[in-house]
């Protein structure tokens, strides 16, 4: 039976992952992504890793199937990335260097974010649905609207940017993209303390949150499930933001699920509830029973994504 | 060579186009829409009215290659109305009933609204776009998404329910749809005319609208490029509501095109400039130039995107 390898290249660590012909993860490693010479020493690492996994395991290249590649930025379908200032790549063949040191293959890139999301489609929470949009709640907010069954790129790559949505003309602080008023400058880990700060110093009453130094957006959903007013008010702001903008996006494409995955939803159920509440609220009557679950791959959604692009 | 009709079934009248292959419309003409007895004698009227066009132009059923049908309510793939209250239609096979009495053909259905926006794709202003959101600004908030040269329908029918996307948290009047702050409350014709009294009832300053018993969003349009100061204040606002829409929508799907059609886009250029002002300042970078064009087919856009049901 042949193989698939699902591999998801970040800046710090390369995701390996074999996989059989129904995508069931069989074996899974990590190795250091180094970035010397321009990134130009990854691509020939991942080769040898794989050889040396069918080696293990007594097989030869003849039995991959094929080989899908997640890449922290812009890549064509065809394999070409445009830029990857993570990786130090510049324009480059990522699909053609591959074939020319491991051999004949098929190929397929995606951008990591994206192949994320197919990840959780393929055999995360998303299993079996054909339409779906990811919001991915980190260190910003990125997402992924899927339509049945492909990832939506948008004209300018920009479909799914859903953390560039305009929500607040009031906003003063400037966003990343120049903007003011963005849906990251709230749903982010560092906007859920951005706006926990903005209440701490207008709002009445005690928080355990004001006798510490620092905090982060852990420490406000803590506080806020054991019962912290302030933390809570944080929490409920951010749900309305979140759940206004799911609510803007069933307007447009009416997906049959809201998968949210990131840092700040380890949160959990807790989040969850948050959101839907005002997406319930937002929502136009049609679309108003839209279910919202927890991403459930975390760190492997972006191997079994990488699979899925050979698999599915 | 033969031909296709796009039929346009609306609540008053049924437009029907009779095409050539490459989508040409070569003859067109309009029959009352009989909406008695439950509206069962609308097929047998369009089937008798397609085979008088047949004769007088030398033709046969035989020549007929296919025949598109947009109706005005929701509708399968397969030609199955679930319901259709102006036209009197329950639950209804319109497909079935138009091979019963017209005789074995190739018939497509759609949503006329849909239908609209696949005509101004197929021979209008997004003629070669594959991906497109068409604006309708009438009596209500309209939309259509093109993804892919397809439509999309949404998981419960509300893609492209952009009127109801939620902008205004401060709303008081409630929307058609039970909700506050909707954009159909603004970019209709009836939320320009609310608009423009808000403005009347609260702005300093002279304004021609103000000597009118009652006056119409074309009113509204038709002052502020005279250079009345209250009407262009009520078209800023219309501009900045639907920019910041459509600057959201891009978010989610990044469309090559949008496409502003219905009774308030005869305001023309002058409402597109407008839009296109609030809309840069809205977008993420990546789109920010995502052009903004009229629909050019008018009330024959339907016929022609009935046609394109056939014929793409």
């Amino acid at each position: 039976m042949s193989k698939c390898f699902g591999v998801d290249i970040g800046g710090t660590t390369v995701k390996l992952g074999m996989f059989t012909e129904d995508g069931t993860l069989e074996y899974q490693c990590e190795i250091p992504t180094r970035k010397d010479n321009g990134g130009s020493l990854i691509i020939p690492d991942i080769c040898a890793k794989i050889t040396e996994i069918l080696t293990v395991n007594s097989l030869t290249k003849a039995d991959v199937m094929g080989v899908g590649l997640g890449v922290p930025g812009a890549v064509t379908e065809d394999g070409i990335v445009l830029k990857c200032v993570n990786l130090g790549w510049d324009i480059f063949k990522v699909a053609d260097k591959f074939k020319e040191i491991f051999g004949e293959v098929n190929v397929k890139c995606a951008n990591d974010a994206n192949v994320a999301a197919l990840g959780e489609m393929f055999k995360g929470s998303g299993e079996g649905k054909k339409d779906m949009v990811m919001i991915t709640l980190g260190t910003g907010v990125g997402g992924c609207v899927i339509v049945n069954g492909k990832i939506l790129a948008g004209v300018n790559g920009a479909a799914g940017e859903i953390g560039h949505m305009p929500m607040n003309d009031d906003e003063e602080d400037t966003c990343g993209c120049g903007k003011k008023g963005c849906l990251e400058q709230y749903g982010s880990a560092t906007g859920v303390v951005k706006v926990t700060k903005r209440i701490l110093a207008s709002a009445e009453g005690e928080s355990c949150l004001k006798d510490m130094e620092d905090f982060s957006a852990k420490d406000v959903f803590d506080a806020a499930k054991s019962g912290d007013k302030i933390a809570n008010m944080a929490v409920e702001e951010l749900g309305k933001y979140l759940g206004k903008a799911a609510a803007q996006i069933s307007c447009v494409v009416d997906p049959s699920v809201f998968i949210v995955g990131g840092g700040v939803s380890k949160a959990g159920q807790f989040l969850i509830d948050r959101i839907v509440k005002y997406y319930k609220e937002y929502a136009l009557f049609a679309s108003v029973d839209t279910p919202f679950t927890l991403a459930t791959l975390g760190n492997d959604a972006g191997i079994y994504g990488a699979a899925a692009l050979i698999l599915s």
